[in-house]
């Protein structure tokens, strides 16, 4: 059961943003007192509202609440949008009892249309009546900021140091449009850890680098991804190996989210992590890994339980990083099917097998013999995708 | 109708290298003396053997032969690869009356098989017998490069100068994994103008880098990628008029075969042409076209008819270089769907009923005041495309 960190209460409310959907569309997450936020967000140079005015006020030691609507992005909107995220603050503030400069603001879903404010207005009180402390406030908060997603995204980690205990609870929205650059979608963590604003932002940062920033659905990075972390904790800040301990949550947490996202992917039905070691670097491995995970190629055959290691060495051959060809391996589900830069004999029927039985593929590759290595996730190209995509009009 | 430039004989035959197929699967272009040749080749690092050769001997000013064959790669052979390529050298000479050292080889098909050199020398034979400078050789020359292609792609061009006339016909091949990276796919090109082979090699550059590096079906490079240049020409070298007369012929044939590609991408049922300008340099409008002409959420909208202005606004978004927001305006098809950095008003039935009417969709970026600019093509992700690709085995 998950739960939700001290000082800290959820809600989500419906208030008719989201067409055709009786869900909730409002979340609101409040901190008793004034808590410590970082935040990681879009490098794409068209940004929405939400994100102009988040990335301006964190790190910071004095949040009080944060308000994500879903069902509209508030993105493209021009001054009107700029307003409305504003007035979202405001409303906040006054139906939490804190001070508008205390709160962070989060949209996601259709882009280019204005927030229809009176039903944000009432979303934003019914939900502040909500709040409470219990796993269905925190599953509430949850499916509030969910779009195309098809199911919630929650993760709790505990660590515990004697008689103390530290928690940390994330929650994610994200399905489509997701290509990694910096952050991707939208998640917010809690924790009850104490935090400096400069520490959170750091730990934050390194754990995004790894998790949400080596994962994709479709290659593409969105106008409002956010990744927020709260952190509530008592005056006692945390010991350095407290703080190894909190950062190996961390990471778990939002590697766990992470994953999430690319198992709901649009039409998935496989999800695929890519395991590129032999690189002079990790930044090389990754780059190789995305590639990989983004081709279309790789992707059909995926669908296919294809083992076409043809296709997976070809993406990596046109990453970029250098390959030592002539070390070149590949395995899939374990089995070698290309070994020092020449195709192996292995049973192609066998892998398919495999490949069909399981939906998580492991794809290892090996492009020499230096250090340096990446995890990446990413899932396949399905009819369902195209149904999703060609069909979801504007 | 086309014709086959002066000084040069093709023939096209059937050996039986592509699995279930009766259609030609050996290309033969034969100069009936020493002619000059110039390549661009693909930048993946995993190369297959013909490319390995082929990218020794160009630009050189004795070329006699270039022999195709479709149905098998030779990529990710290893050595056995490389001494059936060397093999289709001599088999081509003895058949042809050169020296291997005077030719070229070409291979297309699956990755990671050795040829049947059976075949292939039955077929190298076979072709020569049929060789002829008409335009029934020229097209079972264009059918016998071909794989999962639907239709030939065959151009030509002539130029005229007072009484000179000079002829340029090209061949290509391409449908899937096409991503340009300096050249893709197969092609040669045939001209009866003098060139030396430095100005072959040059223009054979120029005219390759705004049009087969300026398409894309699913932004794969794939392990062959080759386009070779052939100049029969007399030893009267071009005045400087005729040779900007020749630019002009040389990228409009090669624009036509890459656009004819595109058009038979896989699953395509439409080709975008993407055009942006107002970047500072030319490159940096390639960069942002090319993000755009390979987004998944970009292809999926085209294939569904969709105006959607906020996926490739976004798209433009994380593509890389500097945009200026405030004067970014869109149009699909010529009507204005985003203006200086706001939603415009549109009636979006209207534009999707001509997106549904037209197989071409023009989509013209402008993402500020400078002078730089590009064209690019793609096609749309279609349910066919996953369908061809998930079933499509090793």
């Amino acid at each position: 059961m998950h739960s939700i960190p001290r000082g800290f209460r959820l809600a989500g409310y419906h208030c008719g943003l989201k067409q055709d959907s009786k869900a909730e569309d409002i979340a609101l997450i409040v901190a008793d007192t004034p808590c410590v936020a970082a935040g990681v967000y879009t490098q794409n140079q068209i940004v929405a509202a939400p994100v102009m005015i988040d990335r301006e006020r964190t790190p910071t030691a004095n949040l009080r609440a944060v308000v994500i609507n879903s069902g509209n992005a508030n993105a493209c909107t021009g001054s009107e949008g700029m307003e409305n995220a504003r007035r979202m603050l405001s409303l906040t503030a006054e139906a939490t009892g804190c001070h508008a400069d205390e709160v962070l603001v989060m949209s996601t879903g259709i882009i280019g249309e204005q927030l229809d404010m009176h039903k944000v207005s009432s979303g934003i009180q019914g939900a502040a009546k909500l709040l409470a402390s219990d796993a269905k406030s925190l599953e509430a908060g949850a499916r509030g900021i969910l779009t195309t997603d098809t199911r919630t995204k929650i993760t709790s980690h505990t660590i515990a140091h004697g008689a103390k205990t530290i928690r940390i609870t994330g929650i994610a929205k994200g399905s489509g449009m997701i290509g990694p650059n910096m952050a991707t979608l939208l998640s917010v963590i809690l924790t009850d850890a104490t935090l400096t604003p400069e520490v959170a932002q750091r730990e934050l940062e390194e754990a995004v680098r790894t998790s949400f920033n080596c994962i994709s659905v479709d290659g593409h990075t969105s106008t409002n991804d956010t990744v927020l972390l709260l952190a509530s904790g008592p005056p006692t800040p945390l010991a350095d190996a407290e703080l190894d301990g909190f950062r190996l949550a961390l990471q778990a947490a939002c590697t766990d989210l992470a994953r999430q996202i690319v198992n709901d992917g649009e039409g998935a039905s496989h999800v695929m992590e890519i395991v590129v070691t032999g690189t002079p670097d990790d930044a090389s491995a990754r780059t190789i890994a995305k590639t990989i995970a983004n081709s279309l190629l790789v992707k059909t055959a995926i669908a296919g339980n294809d083992p076409n290691w043809g296709r997976i060495v070809s993406a990596a051959g046109y990453a970029g990083p250098r390959l030592d060809v002539a070390r070149t391996c590949l395995a899939i589900n374990g089995v070698n099917l290309f070994k020092d830069g020449t195709p192996a004999s292995f049973d192609a029927e066998e892998v398919a097998k495999s490949m069909r039985r399981q939906r998580e593929v492991l794809i290892e590759l090996s492009v020499g013999g230096a250090t340096g290595s990446a995890r990446y996730w990413s899932c396949d190209l399905t009819h369902e995708y195209v149904t999703i995509n060609a069909e979801y009009h504007t």
